[in-house]
């Protein structure tokens, strides 16, 4: 159907007088929505299914004020989390150690298997969780998929978090890893990928190294990035209450945000990075889901990237929710979005 | 955030009993969303903001039971279309003339200015509106942009429609077309691009010239698709009546592609191609929007060609709605979609 070009508005008028039948919303404006029920999709694999089937998270509206109480989620989340690292160690067939580099916790995984064009690359990876949540080894899941998957060297940064710190600790914690990092490895060999706060970290830690004047990564991955935490982005609304890990815009994770944030004004390009200037950027892989609460937002950091003529590639998968793509590496999808990112990896670092 | 890991749903337990508060829908399953308001964003164009703020397409619940009916409607409709063509050509900077190819009715667009590299290229269009919508003239107004923004030769195909003709015959018109224009052209100079149901019949095409053994075309670029018309798709319910333009997967469109179809199976991968084998695709481009009802039937076809390993750029667009980006060229957001397209074609046309 082509869409309502300026001839379709002088048809709306015809078309009220025509007989026809009428839309319930006849003026221009907000959109009225109806309830709806949505029924869980049959064109995902029966794995992803599960997941999509899920109820609404259940902490989705905590309103927490504190650091503290943050962290207590965290760290109760975290112990559940942790359990389940060993046998994904196992089944991604990588060694994972913790270290510190220049004073900053990290994990470092190695592959068993490492091939010859990734012996002089490295990832860095910043984890998601709203930038309270996923403390310590319980932030390497993802980054331990990447290994595994991969088949690259990862350093997890396990940067401070409140209430032992708050905004800019996060980025700057990742930005003496990176700093470090690159003391030894060509910048060009040197990727940076993250889901969600780790996407938009991705993102600001580009933005700092410009302003830095560091040299660029060979390219990025930004999962689903919270790119503007202003609640600016229509899929905040449309998909609210459709997305069933971050729900809705004013749940946890706002409260979060407004944790690390300490007071600092949001729109700042280094918590909402899509307000930031992206000249420059390294070739950049976005992913994100048609329910996900930040669809929007990872979509207009692609629109962004390609105006500015970036190399810039976008996948969005069918009916997932807000970082589905990283819940489990048995999961078909996950592993379709883990090679995407590694395609791209492969593609452009060293280049 | 991260998502539900298997770690979560122990959590789930865990939380229900600590005096968090808890979701409204606790069982798995569907989701039930409640009935909700999308203000007008104001993250796109003020143009574009005109264009999402309008009201539900009047149109969108007719339900047509004849090609005779639906052409009733369609004849007005270009009635209307055809008066904004002479005022679109001059600010294109493009001419147009029908003439027939092979017997099949085409207008042929030749911008004032043709630049070098493009001399040799031709585009095929073939043309939206659900396969009953814009006979003739008013059939052309995305080739005529095409041609104007893109300084391509286009030459627009005005395939049978209802009653004239049934499945295939949209088709078969286009094919016709296709081999005219490749007895005379490289094919890797030539590419095939349309919105909806021209996005869904460029991929049928190449569809059908795989299997009658017919060269492929340079590069193709599918809007926003009509890639399943069994009603399959999880936009087709999370984005009903958030879509102002196709509004309902229960609406017109899908009313005229009965007609269309004609009783032919709907999951044929030759009206239904995302079933199809996309083996041997030439690159593709893809467009659709956030409140698109067929970004699911967009994101999947650009998965699919992605796991074959074919080259496929996926561009979304914030809140716009079905080919919305096809409304008006006076649209900053008009100009930046077409030209995504255009970058493309010059990326691999000849290639």
């Amino acid at each position: 159907m082509k869409s309502g070009s300026p001839a379709l508005l002088a048809l709306a008028a015809a078309l009220a007088v025509s007989g026809m039948a009428l839309a319930q919303s006849q003026e221009a404006g907000p959109r009225h929505v109806p309830a709806k029920v949505l029924a869980v999709p049959t064109d995902v694999s029966p794995e992803m299914q599960e997941i999509i089937a899920r109820p609404l998270n259940p902490a989705w509206n905590d309103q927490w004020k504190t650091g503290e109480e943050a962290r207590r989620y965290a760290d109760k989340q975290a112990a559940a989390v942790v359990k389940t690292i060993p046998p994904l160690l196992q089944r991604m067939r990588v060694k994972m150690e913790a270290s510190t580099m220049d004073g900053v916790r990290v994990h470092v995984i190695t592959p068993d298997e490492v091939p010859g064009q990734n012996r002089n690359r490295v990832l860095v990876h910043v984890h998601g969780g709203c930038y309270v949540l996923f403390p310590g080894e319980s932030g390497t899941t993802e980054a331990i998929m990447m290994a595994g998957l991969g088949h690259f060297k990862v350093i997890a940064v396990d940067y401070r978090m409140p209430p032992e710190a708050y905004f800019p600790a996060a980025l700057d914690d990742a930005m003496t890893v990176y700093k470090a990092v690159i003391k030894n490895a060509n910048p060009k060999n040197v990727g940076i990928f993250g889901t969600s706060a780790g996407g938009a970290l991705t993102l600001e830690m580009v933005l700092k190294a410009k302003q830095d004047g560091l040299p660029m990564p060979g390219a990025i991955s930004s999962g689903t990035p919270m790119s503007d935490v202003t609640k600016t982005g229509d899929s905040f609304y449309a998909n609210e209450k459709v997305d069933n890990v971050l729900v809705s815009p004013n749940g946890f994770c706002h409260a979060a945000t407004l944790i690390y944030a300490h007071g600092h004004d949001l729109q700042d390009p280094l918590l909402s990075p899509v307000y930031g200037d992206m000249h420059g950027f390294p070739p950049t892989i976005l992913i994100t889901g048609t329910r996900d609460l930040l669809l929007s937002n990872t979509v207009r950091v692609h629109r962004k990237l390609r105006e500015l003529g970036i190399d810039a590639a976008l996948n969005v998968f069918e009916a997932q929710s807000h970082a589905q793509y990283t819940s489990d590496d048995r999961v078909p999808e996950t592993k379709e979005a883990f090679g995407e990112i590694t395609e791209f990896f492969n593609a452009h670092l060293g280049k």
